[in-house]
């Protein structure tokens, strides 16, 4: 059976699951779940989703949920090209950017948390977007110095090849670059986004690429 | 040599690592960081920390940063007893419960956002509790969907031995009781919560009982 993955194409978490299947060579039939018209919360979706989130890849009968464990999921399915290659000072170095990301700058800013600043707390849109840019900038500004002090670092986050460190940096650097942060302090990170860039699995799976970009 | 484990007593991300620790029965060099005294920024701390963040566990030479790397790491080095027990997709579950909390509960009522939301957004106390109990309650409550709905939940969040899931659910109900969150809409959570704080592992390593406790 087909894998089906359940997404929306400005979501920076399906982001990272598509780059994930992608780079591993996997098909998948495309499931649009819009965050902006509610479909998380429609019955239909709640059938298949407990969590009520997106992204989440249906494999056969299984459901997983939460893009990270996903893609270690497809790792461990599918293990070549590796996403966490080396042993395991290496994976716990590549994890831990990703970390860096999708614990410390990502939560803070997804769309949950910014339509209840806008919708409870009655922030204003200007006072919205600069919560917005103060963690993603301090944010990158911590992966920059992990990225810049570390010999590891290579054409990619980690070595020369992309990584799961990559693959959640890059949507990150998308969502960054739509809110118009700065991005000038943290060139370790531009150049290594635009090494990923060059690759057609970060490339054609970006946002504005998908069939239900609006 | 020593693992040495940099940490606060009141960090929950630290104390998801002296859990795994004590459950692989490692010993280790407690070296406290006080977060409240901005320990973490001081010079002495940067050199060993690029992120300046809690916990990192120094292994001989190596130093890993992000509580859940650092114990994907001691779950590689040290296999037994497995904090990710099982095929793909049980571990799959297994870290999505985790992420479940590390990524969308976590995040949002950390220090660094609670002090944010003070200092520079003039948050009463009134408005900083009533954010806090907002994102721990309704997270929580997308927890209780899972372990609730699926049958592999058991004696723990995934079957019958402690793993991931439960060393980073533990913590987060600790923060939860602190800020007096509601939790009588999470009676599987809180039964599992129960079944963990049976054992040492979760118990002896509880901030109150740590030695930087105040």
């Amino acid at each position: 059976m087909n894998l089906k993955l359940y997404n929306y194409f400005r979501s920076s978490a399906s982001y990272r699951v598509r780059i994930a299947l992608a780079l591993k060579g996997l098909e998948y039939d495309y499931m649009p779940v819009s965050l902006l018209k509610n479909e998380q919360f429609a019955e239909s979706y709640a059938a298949v989703s407990a969590s009520r989130l997106v992204p989440l890849l249906q494999d056969g009968d299984a459901l997983i949920t939460q893009s990270l464990a996903i893609i270690e999921y497809l790792d461990e399915t599918h293990p070549e090209p590796p996403l966490l290659p080396g042993n395991a000072l290496a994976r716990a170095r590549i994890r831990a950017l990703a970390f860096d990301i999708a614990c410390e700058i990502h939560p803070i800013n997804n769309l949950r948390v910014l339509r209840y600043l806008v919708r409870d707390l009655k922030f204003s849109e200007d006072d919205k977007n600069r919560w917005y840019r103060h963690w993603v900038e301090t944010g990158l500004e911590t992966v920059e110095r992990q990225l810049a002090a570390h010999t590891a670092t290579g054409r990619f986050c980690h070595g020369d090849t992309p990584t799961l460190a990559d693959i959640t940096l890059v949507p990150q650097i998308f969502n960054a670059q739509r809110m118009d942060c700065r991005l000038d302090h943290v060139p370790t990170v531009m150049r290594v986004f635009g090494e990923c860039m060059k690759l057609d699995a970060f490339a054609k799976t970006q946002p504005s690429a998908c069939p239900d970009a609006s």
